[in-house]
């Protein structure tokens, strides 16, 4: 068994098994008895859900006993303002947007403005505050629906959010937080509380209604140590365990072991990015070509290697057929990667313009979405 | 040395040697010529200072060159909701009222709601927040000035404390923590946490004000812990380091090194003892008298040693003729321990009348002091 990469909420090193890291957190593989339930009720399924890439869960069948009992879930997730958003953000967005539109139910997003002033580089808590605006116009274009949603920055709407997270406090000792994040004694105060302002949107649907609402979130795998300490505790306060349903890391387009950084932009497509930039990136990725033409109309390339491919399975090539195409052609040899990158490009600029020009409108839209008081 | 003694926020225990806790916690001594420099200002010196029982400061002579300047000080103290209010808890208030009366100053009461359900066997925040209202009672009825005062309680106050907290918090790390406050890896992340909370009205009056305001401090000893963690870090948050005046730990009735405790209700008058209940526990106190009437008249008592005697020195004789004149009384053995006590419970009873009077008045005037928004 590999035992040479790490993930947590904040680090994620080396060469992850996703099977060996669903056996490290105790989380469920998503298998077709799973999928064909969730297509009972949403008549098709994502693309992310059906590629494997939305790939493990914790308690997704007992969100569905309740759907089906008429007790609707609540949606949660969230973003941490660091930086600028990269269509690895979008992943788990774009997903939960479809969740939200196929069971017609409410999303909590939390934004955390004091973990990302408490975990980087920043002097002032303004930093990511302004961050967080920024954030949220990306959030916006991504096509929430603005009845169904809230959006909450921690510091601006601490004054519900922090009763909850003292209830939650209270109940995990350093000696958890140590175990389950690997702090260590330099981690500072607010580090250490922080996962308590996290676990709050898991029971904030159900002190909003009165009642006990079943939540599902929707991340990365790598926040799911947050809700193991959740889970831990939701009873003793007399809520529901929170559900999760969670996806692979989307690989950066320098190779799938390749991590999308922000303090390297050429690894990431931004949100904000030029068309040409975009254009610049892609022509630079790792891809499983071969070293000449002649070779790889010979032997073909291998797509299971390419970071290019991988986008086209995460979010560029909605339609199966598409997908199956692509592939094909590229093994066979037909295809050659400057071709298929430019092809990328076309579909990733599209992508970025309809986004861009949806991110512009929020700017007039942040009132229907963000909740203060 | 004596090294037996603990005392920290929330543990005071074994014979406290105050000029060995003044060395281990690095405060000043309150010496003549820093009361002769108060008294410059206030005109007379409240006996709590001048029988040094006020008896250790930080930075006061500070606070007095810039009140010399014409550079205000604020006021900042608190209560921990954990319990009803005891004769005790409001040694600091009432020397804090007098400091407000002096100076003309504005006063920031904190009410560590959060606090005390971290560190007591509360189950619910209601618990302790529900016991804040309570001690406001008692706080209101002290006579600060409702102009010059606000009272906020932690959990509703708690957007505006959070931003600070969370700058705070940032440069704490749990290794400071621990060796301050003796923390271990069994404490819960509130507890680690909340030192983070009293920090900030240290720096509130600044912010509220829009310039640096030097803050002092009026409390318990026990206290200084927190804002010695507060001054090493004031500086590069661009504040001021707060001044603290530290008052020594009234004793409990059992002795001079019993203490106060709300578990052992003979131990503390309550402010909302009924006359009778406080006879009782006044009747029942230690003194330094002899084994028999006969004994005493001939050998005296020993003041030094009584319970007693320390409750007129502390608030029942504010007069130095009329404690000078106990003092010897009980000295030369013309007062007996009865006849003392009997004096002492008329004192209190008149004090408690006067007390729950304007505690009752308080109930109506909540809004005059509480800032929430």
């Amino acid at each position: 068994m590999p035992e040479d990469f790490v993930v947590t909420p904040w680090e994620v090193t080396g060469e992850v098994d996703y099977d060996e890291l669903m056996r490290r957190f105790g989380t469920q593989a998503v298998d077709d008895a799973l999928m064909a339930r969730i297509k009972k009720h949403t008549g098709d399924l994502h693309p992310l859900l059906e590629r494997g890439l939305f790939f493990s869960h914790r308690d997704m069948n007992w969100i569905l006993d309740e759907y089906e009992k008429g007790n609707k879930f609540a949606l949660y997730t969230g973003r941490g303002p660091s930086s600028g958003i990269h269509i690895g953000h979008m992943v788990p967005w774009i997903f939960t947007r479809w969740l939200q539109e196929k069971f017609r139910v409410p999303l909590w997003f939390q934004i955390t403005d004091d973990e990302k002033f408490w975990f980087r580089d920043f002097e002032k808590l303004e930093e990511s505050n302004k961050i967080a605006y920024d954030n949220i116009l990306d959030l916006i274009a991504i096509g929430f629906d603005p009845k169904l949603t809230k959006i909450f920055i921690d510091t601006e709407y601490i004054r519900h959010l922090y009763p909850l997270a003292a209830q939650i406090a209270k109940r995990v000792t350093f000696s958890t937080a140590k175990a389950v994040f690997g702090f260590d004694e330099s981690f500072n105060i607010g580090q250490i509380f922080y996962t308590a302002l996290q676990s709050v949107p898991c029971f904030l649907p159900s002190v909003d209604a009165g009642k006990n609402v079943p939540v599902l979130i929707p991340c990365g795998i790598d926040q799911d140590p947050h809700f193991r300490v959740t889970r831990d505790l939701a009873e003793r306060l007399g809520y529901y365990k929170p559900a999760g349903l969670y996806n692979k890391l989307m690989p950066g387009l320098l190779g799938l072991q390749s991590k999308m950084s922000t303090s390297r932009p050429e690894t990431a497509i931004f949100a904000t990015d030029t068309e040409k930039a975009m254009r610049k990136k892609i022509a630079n990725a790792f891809t499983g070509g071969r070293a000449s033409v002649e070779e790889q109309r010979r032997l073909g390339a291998n797509p299971d290697i390419c970071s290019v491919f991988a986008y086209y399975t995460y979010l560029f090539a909605p339609k199966d057929d598409y997908l199956a195409d692509v592939e094909r052609t590229c093994r066979s040899g037909e295809r050659l990667c400057g071709d298929c990158k430019k092809e990328l490009a076309d579909h990733v600029a599209k992508f970025l313009a309809t986004h861009q020009e949806r991110r512009e409108k929020a700017r007039d839209r942040i009132e229907e979405f963000v909740i203060r008081d």
